[in-house]
């Protein structure tokens, strides 16, 4: 399946509103693979498809999620809008006939994150945190992170989502943590450095 | 090992101040027990001992880490101030023949918690957390929380720590967010309206 075919595929999938936020998350995937030598092609194509999954419906992706043994069954016991995105790896490969397992991958943990993420996933991952259409409280710190530092911006990112949902009495996918953990060692030193030299609250 | 003891053992091997916790600790955990019905000897027993490898050097409890497959060498991967919880499990058993297993679960959660924690790991745990010498932010509030409902004073201290080693960019170990994970699904709410009630900020 080519770009152009992904692109008309998902136009006709979601509503208007998530076609312009997968646009936005096309534009910052293509700017960060750039930025950081991540493959624009692929980073494309898993930006293209990331959410194609977002709108099925809940009662068909636990069903998804229950009848394939390769997907967490631990993820029903988590808030739905995480199931889209492993559902959505999922449907590509078996519908679409995307079979390059990077792009697969991106897509499967473009919410959630994970331990070990490859380039490929980061630049998913945070192209859909700070994608031009996204406003909400310390999307332009890790955007400012992300013009330099992509594991830096991934794990300022990480970190947000886990408070916000901590503050919210939510409960969090270990997953999130995972990444969270996996990329803190290496970059709580900068992220500290950074909200002093800045004096931004992060 | 009855408790005068174990008491007797803590006063020999801890530095006074972290005593005088470990006698705090006793009287929340005793007070705890009384409250939520956990039996109060084996709660005392688990208090009295819970610290006692705090001081053990780094490179020792690395090395029980190490050398004894019950324990996950994962943690080693995390901070030290985590490793004296399962290594003083470890020493209260092999050395103190203390062979009560709900006792020694209790010392070995006390500072990660983990998923399932039974009615003594909550007293325990809490305990450490509210004792009359702790003095951090938040810890009134989860004292307040604590004075009716166990499972929602354990799973906000758990938020709270949480929170705070995020904030720090500090990673946090797995157990901590399962307990969370599992105690917040049936807490959430009261926590939420707790909140609302009091006005305050948690």
């Amino acid at each position: 399946m080519d770009k152009a075919e992904a692109l008309e595929k998902v136009k006709n999938i979601l509503p208007e509103r998530r076609f312009q936020h997968t646009l936005g998350v096309v534009q910052a995937a293509l700017e960060l693979a750039d930025r950081f030598g991540a493959d624009r092609d692929k980073a494309e194509l898993a930006a293209i498809l990331h959410d194609i999954a977002k709108y099925f419906p809940e009662e068909e992706m636990a069903e998804t999620i229950r009848s394939h043994a390769e997907l967490d069954d631990e993820l029903l016991n988590y808030h739905p809008s995480l199931w889209h995105a492993p559902v959505g790896a999922l449907y590509v490969r078996d519908r679409l006939g995307v079979d390059d397992p990077e792009v697969l991958d991106a897509i499967r943990y473009h919410t959630t994150g994970r331990r070990g993420m490859t380039l490929l996933d980061k630049v998913v991952f945070l192209a859909d945190y700070i994608e031009p259409g996204r406003d909400f409280p310390g999307v332009q710190e890790v955007r400012d992170i992300a013009r330099t530092d992509l594991d830096a911006a991934c794990a300022q990112a990480l970190a947000n989502t886990i408070r916000f949902l901590i503050e919210q009495y939510h409960d969090v996918y270990p997953d999130t943590l995972l990444a969270y953990n996996d990329l803190i060692k290496t970059t709580g030193r900068r992220l500290k450095d950074w909200k002093q030299r800045t004096g931004k609250s992060l």
